[in-house]
């Protein structure tokens, strides 16, 4: 196997031999320093082991083993302690922070792992007939809450699908491709390339999230501009739920009554198990140019991005970072980039010229992909509006630059972890009309609240993911910790920006899933009506609610569900047998 | 008002003023007396009076009127024998063939033209009250009868939407626009061009169906392939239930879930009724060029489309035809019109020496839209691919006159119906790589079905609506009809293309809905288990099954069913008191 299901760290992001290096990103910690108030490096080093887990007993049903046994190998069944650490949570503030002071009580009791659709079948129809709750797992890189076990009082089994990963069959002359759930996205994307084709789902999460967990929590690319989100991939899906196995055809488009591939999308793990889809896929585009601009304000920045939808110039990829943002990312560039020259005096004094001020310049990471002729003529339509709009371009070094260092951004996390201080993200997405408001205000509310924690805010935002009617907005925080509080401080933070885009007429998240970090504002993001409607879906094809409860369905009282969830700080009583 | 809201008539397509003018198409009725073997011209001129409708006493609930009245206007509430006919059916074969045999079973007992949201409630709430069935009415255009009442048991109220007809606003910095969803094609474009947009959606039904109505039915516009099927458009949208309003958000994208906006897109009417889309909206283009194109064969004309997909070159609207299509467009064309060049014995002799057999011929119809600079580099790709396939221009006449009749088409089925002809038409979409065994397969045995009738076959298709991964086929048939049995050939007929489609991997419909037509193939397109979906989502918000009955849910007995709905062909006595 090319990709064989390595995990990444229970603690933290990525494999385990990948970390943030400080000395690859020098300026780095000086920044974080500065502008959160910290004045020490003394941080002890933690080594992190499995002995400082807090592990429940494996609550086990030795009948629904027995149904399992006979069909898989014992490699495809495990109850090790680790593998259960490591299938506990995702990898959002809330999941790390627990597990690194010890708590796992979100971990299932046992770990399967499918190899095709007929052992996904077999654990279903198993699980359904003891009553144990089933939670799919894909990369287990999901930062809204989507993995962790709910409930305590049922035998929990997490389906770990990296194990069926074959691209099955490629239609080059329909730009299509066949696809098991569980590959990972750049081993997909290495099948993929032996036929020429790309599925162009590029997320910040690309190493290690799958195909079918994408599709669960309608994941975006980076590059969604250019090939759309996730759920405008989707030609056909095959989805296993307790009910039987749902598929759809492989049809460009279809009029036949309600769309059910859009049932199977942003499930969650609520209704079964996505298997295979087959998805739409592009030739491998033959050129590829990334390209960063300084624009003297945010405002004119956005300026930029709507001129370029409506005159349907949008690059492939396209990040406006705001001043906060974009003195970050100044100080996350590796000494020998492109980005150097920034900060390079004479560039300093060119800026300075030409009106840019330090406190407002904001930087624009763009990608533009396709075949030469039609790249150069979107390229030069966008950067005169770019120019237009005030942009000073950076050139290729720094685009190339961002190219080589474009997943290790979720590592900062760890490395700040180590160091007392918690950062998290929440994203949305907005009408063209209402992004100033949206942005202006969360931001308002957000340093507001981090500075009601009695601690210095940082808040950095970036607007990516154009659609002809709006964007995503991206909002970044970090603070130091309140000792003994950290995960309180954190709710009320999080609290405050998740409510502030739902009062703005935002949703709650534009690619990262609803799960349980984003519950309480479902209903009012839906419509309780749309809720009802959900319910009634889950009620059909999952009556028993075997499929990763705690999902999608609020309960009466989301809020205090969600304000205590993991807390106090100690592993569940209730799940100790 | 300006588009009050006028009826088609209803024994055929559009306006009681309006109809086919042999006149103004004076090589028709020749090309279709000679390849439907047709030898006589002598068919009585029929004169439609209401007295030849045999129509049900209507079914009243005098406690679910007295709900209704202190809030509406007697203007609003109708039994009106004539208004009961116009709402009894769509425009289907099946619905036409039934009224001019003077049988209007489908008829509901009353209509309501609710003014706003508020009266839509009302007349959910006194119909849950009182067990009363409603049926959304739009235009009235479906062909695929999503409008006939299924039900005879209980009182039938159509809910005629079509004084819901505004624009409420428009929000030209985000492309949306916040639409109600009565509102008829013309009556919108002519409201969005105030604000210089356009929604970019031309159905060929464009002149006599609603918003509410291509939201409903998942329809497609003949420029889809620049702006999307109606799916594809839909931001945010508010149905009222009999569970209460559902209602989602003005946001571009979303990860919150499954999505509802797509529980109500395509639910055909079952659920509720959709009271207002939020839409993306288009400037209006700059420039529009219609141009059409002769290919020597069919094959080239699929190629061409392809390439276009390929190099992202697709002109806002494509339509091929096929060489009997192309043979009924030119037989169609007006003598004044460009394509009267084409007929010219000079071009004729070109054609010959260009390597052009009439018999396997193809005529393309494009329209470019845009910015003068991008249509021009988009219609030179385009031609260039065009003339590397084969093809010959036939300039801007021939498109003119197309764009110049486009809405006639329709017309042409009342006309043949008048001279004992049927014709109806069955579309669907597959894959590119399975167009061309689907195109001849479905051909062959729909021409071989339509002989085994003892009748000469005419069977044409076009494909249009181009994406990606594949394109719409859409197949138009016509043949003398079995006296005495026009129904059951019909069905005959229908049947074996229908069947041939889901045979064939192709889908059911690309754009005119399941209704009654396609039911028996709903549950072998999206999966019996993707039908139980359905029905749980019915069940969760219309638990009385009091919204539209009949459509999306089969019976255990669909094709049975099917084979036998307006058989024999009498009035259903049940409907009687």
């Amino acid at each position: 196997m090319a990709y064989e299901a390595r995990h990444m760290k229970w603690w933290g992001w990525g494999y385990e031999d990948a970390e943030f290096r400080a000395s690859r990103h020098p300026d780095f910690w000086p920044y974080a320093k500065s502008v959160l108030d910290i004045e020490t490096d003394d941080f002890p080093r933690r080594e992190w082991s499995m002995e400082s887990i807090e592990l429940p007993e494996p609550r086990t049903d030795e009948r629904f083993l027995a149904k399992l046994r006979p069909s898989l190998a014992p490699s495809q069944i495990t109850d090790d302690a680790k593998e259960r650490v490591i299938h506990a949570y995702g990898k959002g503030f809330r999941d790390l922070f627990r597990l690194r002071h010890g708590i796992a009580a979100g971990a299932p009791d046992l770990i399967v792992y499918p190899e095709s659709e007929r052992d996904v079948c077999l654990a279903l129809r198993a699980a359904a007939e003891r009553d144990v709750v089933l939670i799919p797992f894909g990369g287990g890189s999901n930062i809204a809450g989507c993995l962790e076990r709910m409930d305590a009082t049922r035998m929990c089994v997490s389906l770990d699908m990296r194990r069926m990963r074959r691209v099955l069959a490629v239609d080059r002359r329909s730009f299509t491709a066949q696809i098991e759930a569980g590959v990972l996205g750049p081993d997909l994307e290495e099948q993929l390339s032996a036929h020429g084709m790309t599925l162009g789902h590029f997320p910040d999460s690309f190493l290690h999230s799958t195909l079918g967990g994408w599709i669960a929590t309608r994941s975006a690319g980076m590059q969604s501009d250019k090939y759309g989100k996730i759920e405008d991939m989707v030609i056909a899906v095959r989805m296993v739920t307790p009910e039987g196995v749902l598929q759809t055809r492989v049809v460009p488009k279809s009029s036949n009554g309600i769309d059910v591939n859009h049932l199977c999308i942003g499930s969650e793990g609520t209704l079964g198990v996505i298997t295979e889809a087959t998805m739409r896929v592009h030739d491998i585009p033959e050129s590829r140019q990334v390209r960063c601009y300084l624009f003297p304000e945010f405002e004119g920045g956005i300026e930029a991005m709507h001129e370029c939808v409506s005159q349907e110039c949008m690059p492939a990829m396209v990040r406006l970072n705001d001043p906060d943002k974009t003195a970050l990312s100044l100080a996350f560039r590796p000494p020998s980039s492109g980005f150097s020259k920034i900060a390079g005096s004479l560039f300093k004094t060119y800026l300075r010229v030409k009106g840019f001020a330090q406190p407002r310049t904001c930087l624009m990471l763009t990608a533009f992909e396709g075949r030469p002729r039609e790249l150069s003529r979107r390229l030069q339509q966008a950067e005169a509006i770019y120019k237009k709009c005030g942009a000073v371009g950076l050139g290729a070094g720094a685009g190339n630059s961002f190219e080589a260092t474009k997943y290790d951004f979720p590592h900062i996390r760890d490395f700040l972890l180590d160091r007392n201080v918690t950062t998290d993200v929440s994203e949305t997405a907005t009408v063209w009309s209402n992004i100033p408001t949206l942005y202006k205000d969360t931001t308002k509310v957000l340093r507001a609240e981090i500075g009601k924690t009695g601690v210095r805010p940082w808040a950095g935002c970036h607007i990516s993911h154009t659609y002809m009617c709006g964007a995503s907005l991206y909002f970044t925080f970090g603070f130091r910790q309140q000792p003994g509080h950290e995960l309180e401080q954190y709710l009320q933070i999080k609290r405050t920006v998740q409510q502030s885009f739902i009062d703005r007429g935002a949703t709650l998240s534009h690619h990262h899933a609803v799960g349980t970090e984003h519950l309480p504002w479902l209903s009012a993001d839906i419509s309780p009506v749309g809720g009802q409607a959900v319910s009634a879906i889950k009620q059909g094809l999952d009556p028993a609610n075997i499929m990763n409860p705690g999902r999608l369905l609020p309960s009466s009282t989301p809020l205090e569900d969600w304000l205590t969830l993991g807390l106090p700080l100690r592993p569940a009583e209730a799940l100790k047998k």
